[in-house]
C-alpha cells in the first residue's frame, strides 16, 4: 500500500532482463552502440517524424539539458508556478542554462493559465536590454497535479508563445500516462502541437533509470550542442547500452502505455473508492496516475496507521500516486482500513 | 580481442544479479533506501574511517562534483597536463565548479612532477585577487597512462599543496586497479595520503554504471552541499537503491580486487607477450591495466586486420586496455596474429 | 522637464572637481589608494559600525555582487516582483551567483508582504534537499514604487527572515532619498535593522558612476571573496581613485543627503502640483524623489507634447522622477503645461 | 619616477575637460546618448570598416565579455601562458562565459608560437564530444612581455586558426602603443588580419576608465547578445555618455596615438639609458611602453632606495612601464640614480 511515489515503485522485470540480454560482450561506449541506434529509429515511428535524442539517468538532467538548448543564460522561461523545474529541481534549470531565469505562472490544477502567458509576454518583452527575454515556455504533460493537457489544452497555450518566438519545452516525466489519458498520439502531444523539445521519461513508469532528452526537427540544428552539454554534465554515460536496453523493451509493443494504463487504472480505482467517504474530496481531476484529495483528519490517520504511504501536499491535500507496480489488491486494501 | 577500452566491457553479470535482488517492492528514493545505506557502512570498513558519499551514474560526474565543493568558482585545479578532468570531460569541472580554471602540470608518464606543482604553488600565490589561487590538487590513480602512484608517490606531491591549504581530489576511475597494483590499502591510496576527496569508480571494473563521491572527514562538513549539488546536477538518481545493489556486490569479499587483478594480470600477459616482438616498446610502465606501446606500422595493421581493437594515442603509442571481462584466449589470440 | 529617470541627469559639478582634485601624480591602483581608505573610514563614521566595502560602475554590478556572497549557487533569494533585481538587471543576479533562484514576492507599493515572506519560508525549507532554500531577502529602499521602508517596516520583514538564518541585502540604488524621506539614520536603515550588506548608490544622486557593497560586520569574513569576485567580474577598476572621489565629495558635509533631500522635494511639489487637476491620481504614496500617478489620456498628451518626459509604468500609471537637477522652475514649467 | 603600471598614472587633464563638457542637462542613458553614437562613427573611420562596439570600466570586463560571445561553454580560448586573461582575471573569461576552458600555450617574450597553435589545433580537434573543443584564439597587442605582433606576426597565427573555424580576440589594453610600435593601421591590427573582436583600451593610456569591446562586421551579428551580456555584467553604466566622453577626446585628432608615442619614447629613452649599465640585459625586446631588464641586485637596490617604483617580474626581469604622464625627467632621474 505504498503510495508515496513512482519513483519507490520497483523497476519492471522485464526491464532488467533486457539489460541482461544487452550484456554480451563489447560494444561501443558513449552510445555509440547497436540498441541507441534501435532505440532512436523506433522513437522516429512512435512519434512519426525525425527525431534526435539523449539519454540521461534523471528527470531532472533531462529537463535542465533540453531548457539549456533552448534558452540562452540571459533568458528566460516560463513555467508553473508548481512546476517541477522551479519547485523540485534545486535549481538544475538555472544552473544547466548558465542563470536563466524561470518566471513562476499561475493556473489551476496546476495548468499555466492562458491569460498568464499572454501577460507574462507582454510584461516581459523580446527586445528590452534591461530584462530577461521569454524564450521558453515549459509545459508539464502530467502536470504536478496530476492532470493533463489535451492537444486542445496544448494549442492554447503554445500559440501565444510561439507568435513571440518562444521555444517550447514538454516536461514528460509522466507523458505515457497524459497519453493514455487523453487518447491523443505521441506527436499530436509533442511536435504537431508545437513543442521543440521532449524530456521522455521512464523512470517512473517501469525504468530503472532511463530518460530521455528527444530533440524536434524544428531544434535539430541543436543536437551537437545537446551532446556537448549532456557529456559537460556528465550525463554521457559510458556504457549508455544498458539505458537503451530499458528504452527498447519498455517501448516495444506499447509496453510503455500498458504500464501507465494501469498505473492511471489504479489511481482511478483508488479516486473513485474514496468519493464514497465522508469528507473526501478531489482537489484536482485525476487525469493520469496521481490523486490528490482532501482528507479529514481521521481517515488520514486510519490510512497511515494502516500502512498506506502518501505524502501530505504543500496545498494541503494528500497525495496518492499509483505506478505499474500497483496492485488492485492494494488499492482495495487501503480502500478497506477506512471501513465501510 | 577488443582492447579499446574497459568501457566497452560487458557488466559483470552478478552485478544484474544484485539489481534483480534489489528489485523487490518498493523502497525509499533518491538514496533513502537501506542498500544505499548498507554501502555506506561497508566503506567505512573498506577505507578505515568516517566518510560520506553520493552516487553518480558518470565518473565525469563524480570528478566535478567532488571538484565544486573543494573549489570556490574563483579558484584553481592544479591536474596533469594528460587528466581525464582536463582532457575527457568536456569542461565538466569548470562548469559544476562554475568556472574554476584547470591548470595543466607536466609529468612523464601522467605522474604530475613535484617540482611542477611547487612550481605552481610559487607562481599561483593564494592571496594575489587578481589571478585565481590553487584551492585543489587533482591526482588521477590509475593515471592516464596505465601508472600508478604509490602512497610515497602521493605524499611527495600532497605535501607542498597541503603546506598552502589545498584540498586534495583523487580521480579513481581506476581506484581498484591501482590497489592491486601496488598492494596499498584504500586508507593508504587515500585520506592517509592526505586527500580530502575520492572519485570511486566501479563502471570500468565489472559495473553498469556506479560511480561514487567520497568525503573524507576532513571535508565532511561539506557533504550537506555535495548532496544539493548533486541534485542540482541531475545525479540524484530516483532509483538509487540500484545503484547501490551494484556497489554492494563489487565491494563484497574482495570482488572489486579480484576483478582488478585479472585485468591488470591480463595487461601484463599482453604487455610481456608483445615484448617479444621486434620494435614493440613500452611507452610508459604497466602498472594496472592499460599498456601503452609503441608497435612498427606493420605490427599495428596486423593486429588492425586480424580485429584486436584498440586506440591510437595522441603521443604515438597504441594503448591497449584490459578488462575484467579479457580472458588469456583474448590476449593470446592478439599475440597469435603476430605470429611467433 | 526631464522627469524620465535620476539616470538621464547629469553629474553634479562638484563631483566632477573632486575627481580633478584626484588626478595629481601616480597612484596605487585596484583600490589601494589613500582616497579609498579615506571614503572607507568616512562610511564607518555614518554608518556608526565596521564595515568593508568594494566600489563598482553600476547598481546592477552591487547588488548581483553582493547577492553571491550571500547566496550559493543552490540557494533562493526573496525579493519584490518589481524589485530592480529581478526586473531590470538581465539576470546579473542568476549569473553572478552561479545560478541561484530568485523568487518574486507580492506587496503594496512594491514592500514585500510580511505574510509573502512567511509564507515563502513556509513552502520553501531550509532542508529539502530537492529546491533550493531562501537563503537572501533582498529588500529596495526606496522602493521599484517610489515608497520607504521605515526601520519598523524593515525589521517586520526581516524578523522572519532572520529566524529562518537568512542574510538581508538591502538595494540602496537611492537609499539617500530613503533616508531622507523616512528621518532614520543609515544604521537604522541598514545593520540595525538586520542588513548584513547594502548596495550604495551615488550615480542616481549625482555622481558619474559610483556606486558600493558594503559588507556589514555580521558577513565581513566575506570580503576576500566579495574582492575576488569585484575582480572576477571586472569591477576592480584600475584607477579606483576617481571612484573614490566621486564618494568623499558626495558623502562630506551631509552632501548626498542634500541632493536627496531636493530631488524629494521637487518630487513632492510636482506630485502636489499635479493633485489639482482633475482624473490625476496617486498610484503610490510619494516617499522619495519618485511619483507614480494615473493621468487622463488628454493630460499625459499635453505634458508630452510640451516635452516634459516621463515614463508609462507597466501599471498603467505614469512615473516622474526628479533628481538633485531638477528645478523648481522645472516642475513649475510642467504644471503650467496643464493650465489653471 | 613611478614605473609601476601604466594604472598609477593619472588621467590626461583632457579628458576629465571632455567629461565635464559632456555634463551639461539631461542625456538618454545606458549608451543611447548622442556622445556615445559620435564615438562609433568615428571608431568606424578610424578603423575603415563597418563596427558595433559597448563600452565597459575595466579591460577584464571588455575581454570576458569579447570571450563571452565568441566561445560556447563548452568551448575553449587558446591564449599564451602569460596572457593577462589567463594570469590577471581572476577567472573573468571562465565566469562570463560560463565556463570555457583557456589552454595556455608557450611562445618567447609572449608571442605565441606559430607551432604551439597549430598542436594545440591537432590536439584538441573540433569535433570530439568528450574534450572542449578550440573556439577562439586569443592574441594580446602588445603582449604581456611588452612585445608587439607585426600584421604578418599576427597572420601567421590566425592563419591556422581560421582553417579550424575559431574566432579571434584581440586583448587591446596597449593596443595604442602596438600601432606606434609597428606602424601599422588599426585595420591592418585588428580584421584585415582577422581578427573578429578586439578589447580597445583606454584607461593604461590616459583615460580615467575607458574600455570597449569592438565587434567587426564577421561577428557583427553577436551585438545583441553582446549587449544583453553587457548589461547581465553590470557593465551598463547608467550614464555613459561620461565614458563616451573620454573616448571622444582620446580619439579626437590622434590623440590616443600621441599619448603611446610618447609613452613609447619614453620606455625607449628608459631602455636606452639602462643599457649603458654592467649586468643591465633586456629581457625582451621593446616594441611598446614597457621594459623588462635583468638588474643586478645592487642597482635594482639603488633604484629602490632612490624612489623608482618598478615590479619584480615572475621570470627575474624588473618590469618598468612608461605612460603618457612619464617625463624625459623622470627618466633621466631614474638612470640619473645609477651614476655615470
Amino acid at each position: 500500500m505504498n503510495f508515496l511515489s513512482d519513483t519507490t515503485a520497483p523497476a519492471h522485470p522485464a526491464l532488467i532482463e533486457a539489460i541482461s540480454r544487452a550484456n554480451e560482450g563489447f560494444a561501443p561506449s558513449y552510445g555509440n552502440d547497436a540498441l541507441s541506434a534501435r532505440v532512436e529509429a523506433r522513437l522516429k515511428e512512435i512519434f512519426e517524424t525525425d527525431l534526435k535524442l539523449v539519454f540521461t539517468n534523471s528527470g531532472t538532467a533531462a529537463n535542465a539539458l533540453a531548457l539549456s538548448v533552448l534558452s540562452p543564460p540571459h533568458g528566460m522561461v516560463l513555467c508553473h508556478d508548481e512546476a517541477h523545474i522551479h519547485r523540485d529541481e534545486r535549481g538544475a534549470p538555472e544552473f544547466f542554462t548558465g542563470g536563466a531565469k524561470l518566471l513562476p505562472l499561475p493556473g489551476d490544477h496546476a495548468r499555466i493559465d492562458v491569460a498568464a502567458i499572454e501577460d507574462a509576454l507582454a510584461q516581459w518583452p523580446q527586445d528590452f536590454v534591461h530584462a530577461p527575454p521569454p524564450r521558453v515556455l515549459s509545459l508539464s504533460n502530467l502536470t504536478e497535479s496530476g492532470t493533463a493537457y489535451s492537444p486542445a489544452d496544448l494549442a492554447a497555450r503554445i500559440g501565444p508563445a510561439k507568435e513571440k518566438g518562444l521555444h517550447v519545452h514538454i516536461d514528460g516525466a509522466r507523458f505515457a500516462n497524459a497519453l493514455v489519458s487523453t487518447g491523443a498520439s505521441p506527436a499530436q502531444m509533442s511536435w504537431k502541437a508545437g513543442a521543440d523539445a521532449l524530456s521522455l521519461g521512464a523512470t517512473k513508469n517501469g525504468a530503472l533509470a532511463a530518460e530521455a532528452v528527444i530533440l524536434f526537427p524544428s531544434v535539430m540544428d541543436r543536437f551537437a550542442e545537446l551532446q556537448a552539454r549532456q557529456k559537460r554534465a556528465g550525463q554521457m554515460a559510458a556504457k549508455m547500452r544498458f539505458v537503451a536496453a530499458q528504452f527498447e523493451a519498455w517501448l516495444a509493443n506499447d509496453f510503455w502505455l500498458d504500464l501507465a494504463a494501469h498505473a492511471n487504472a489504479m489511481a482511478r480505482r483508488l479516486a473513485d473508492g474514496l468519493a464514497h467517504y465522508d469528507g473526501v474530496d478531489l482537489a484536482h481531476p485525476v487525469e493520469g496516475n496521481e490523486i490528490f484529495v482532501t482528507l479529514p483528519d481521521a481517515t488520514a490517520q486510519t490510512l497511515r496507521d494502516a500502512g498506506a504511504g502518501f505524502y501530505q501536499w504543500p496545498d494541503g491535500s494528500a497525495r496518492f500516486v499509483a505506478s505499474w507496480a500497483t496492485t488492485e489488491a492494494d488499492v482495495d486494501a487501503a480502500l478497506g482500513t477506512l471501513g465501510q
